[in-house]
């Protein structure tokens, strides 16, 4: 399990030993002694409000053709999106209370996208009611509900790009088809919208640049065969995807910057539409590190190779994406980041639930001499743990997240 | 994914074409005339508190000889443990925030046993200063916590059974080996504690009642190898995993009862331990319906057999059970429950998450009118729900719990 993941996108974890050594990546000065003082006795999301700043930098200077919108879900803390909005950035929002958190900031509804393709009717209502004007959607029902609730927008259609067989649509929850496209954006103008975008979705964490680039050769053919029936688009939205630092090596942020010019350019020439990107995991996702404790380290029978390490958080906690072990996290224990007396672990959460363990076909390496009250720190946690969380399984609190 | 289950006890759903046809299970009238009136807009879990009685009252006849601890995981609205605690029940808490809950309602600490195997150490002292004395572990690390914190406390083991090959055991998260059992049973009376039982769980929504039987069968040789070394337990824990009913039928707990009572004097004849269960699911999830609503009904491409149907209601808003389809609720739609006009589905929830699936192997069959606004009933979710809501995934609230 993982956002909006395509899990083929991933090493496959079942079958695989993959061995995930500590990581030895320290913590900023800043962020450690930040833990240090406030000694937290639960798991805490720390996430560093200048790194998100430099993120967005280097996205905004790599991609300067590009109009940023922030995905919220990724991390909805007040304070990034503060920090973001006086940025210059937009939003790309999933639900109303998004979009109310966004406002709330004083940020312009110009610059908020109602993003989600599901949106009830009378969601759609207020928050056009509230100023938005760009939306969403890729069925006829959902234009017809933007249609009637919001009335003259600006809507644009995701569609489902096929990359390349075997690694793309494992799940087709969102988009169309090019076909259905075309004729949804029809119907809008005839229903008083105006169709202005098309969107897609390459999968998140996405590695494989060339993606976007097979992706924008079909979204092409549609924005063509659009135009000869009249209707010029004006923005195409790229979606979000850029990854951000896990366990393995991801290409530079200028390199994805260069591929989508490259593809783009190929694409349009020198008639390029609007360009606006969704990323939310390249944007906090390496801002953030969770403080954990170590509850209880176990060896289950005599001669078993590997210990169990259960923290006090897990996969109703925050770590949802280590959900079949699709997100890798850096991982180091406070104190011991050194250590080279290591041995493979397997990691679970504290909840009574069998389905509750990180990493068990990933053989995180932890010390030897590892034991319960140890601290751990999970790093480039600050994108889809938070808001993941649950109100309160097994009576365990939820993550908290701090904004330094 | 699913609450301590073993997914190979379910139907699997990957590569099968199963269908479910619309349930016609009509709620109750009080549940029914209680929706009506409520007409709530967004999505509510209502817990039928009669229901609940019923089926405490239904387990204690079936099991006379049992105590039952309720799984306050498996639900823990305070209403749930006041009817229960008022009926004699005891309770089984995962974490010291259950304990607590517990406590509050004046439930007294004899009647509360701390059963998760992994536990701080600073929760175990505070669960001992108040009075808790009956504490679960299966390592060696877990008991000197409880020597040093919880000293001349109750201890059981809870083991891992091998119930019979490929259904059993999928995760070893819980449970040590029957060997470690009886070295750390020996070692928790030298450490001044007192070994009083085994535990062991046959996974949940068990409809094998002969996996008890298999169990006991280890446990009873184990039992017999530590008395001959000089302890005698007390009692024998038998776990949950007593099943409710959801789109399967299943035995009825009289006959969970005969089974459960024939396997125990056929191990241990007139000398029959005290017995524990720790059932949740079964206490309370068909004691729960969630009211949810259709946001949209969509078709992504011509031609298209099936429908995406979209909730406001998804994995990541209580239906984590729904993860992997290991748990498949009876659903139907207010007004339309005995359409005959059905089509197949796909059951997906409201955020933009291609994980937030809840049924597309599974093919449920509703009503071909179906549309945006109607709204859905999800039966027999009383358990594992709310709490396993996400604090607020894409901006959604948590599932409310009403008791009734």
């Amino acid at each position: 399990m993982a956002t909006d993941l395509m899990p083929a996108l991933f090493e496959p974890a079942q079958g695989e030993d993959i061995t995930i050594p500590m990581a030895s990546n320290p913590l900023s000065p800043r962020v450690s002694s930040f833990l240090a003082e406030a000694n937290f006795q639960d798991p805490h999301l720390v996430v560093d409000l200048e790194q998100v700043l430099l993120n967005y930098q280097n996205l905004d200077q790599a991609m300067p053709q590009a109009e940023i919108f922030y995905a919220v879900k990724a991390n909805p803390e007040r304070q990034i999106l503060q920090v973001l909005a006086d940025s210059g950035s937009s939003f790309d929002a999933a639900s109303l209370n998004e979009i109310e958190s966004c406002l709330t900031l004083g940020i312009d509804p110009d610059r908020i996208s109602f993003g989600n393709t599901i949106k009830k009717q009378r969601d759609i209502a207020a928050a056009f009611q509230k100023g938005i004007r760009l939306f969403a959607f890729d069925s006829a029902e959902e234009l017809g509900k933007l249609a009637e609730s919001a009335p003259g927008s600006h809507v644009f259609c995701r569609v489902l790009v096929n990359c390349d067989g075997a690694e793309w649509p494992l799940s087709n929850k969102f988009g169309c088809s090019m076909e259905m496209a075309e004729q949804l954006m029809i119907e809008a103008q005839k229903l008083g919208l105006i169709p202005t975008g098309l969107s897609f979705h390459v999968g998140s964490q996405q590695t494989q640049i060339h993606q976007w680039g097979l992706a924008l050769g079909q979204i092409k053919k549609l924005y063509s065969s659009l135009k000869l029936r009249g209707i010029t688009l004006t923005h195409i939205n790229l979606g979000g995807g850029f990854p951000t630092q896990y366990t393995t090596d991801i290409p530079s942020i200028a390199a994805y910057g260069q591929g989508l010019e490259f593809a783009l350019e190929q694409q349009f020439g020198d008639q390029i539409p609007k360009v606006l990107i969704e990323p939310g995991r390249y944007i906090v996702g390496n801002a953030g590190v969770i403080e954990a404790e170590v509850v209880l380290v176990a060896q289950k029978q005599e001669g078993d190779e590997r210990r169990w390490v259960y923290l006090d958080i897990g996969i109703f906690s925050g770590l949802a994406e280590c959900m079949d072990e699709a997100i890798k996290y850096p991982i180091s224990i406070l104190g011991k980041e050194t250590c080279k007396e290591v041995g493979s672990v397997i990691l679970a959460g504290p909840s009574c639930d069998s389905v509750d363990v990180l990493y068990k076909e990933t053989a995180y390496q932890l010390p030897l001499n590892l034991k319960a009250g140890d601290k751990v720190h999970i790093h480039s946690t600050g994108a889809y743990t938070s808001t993941y969380s649950s109100v309160g399984f097994n009576g365990f609190p939820p993550l908290k997240c701090v904004c330094i």
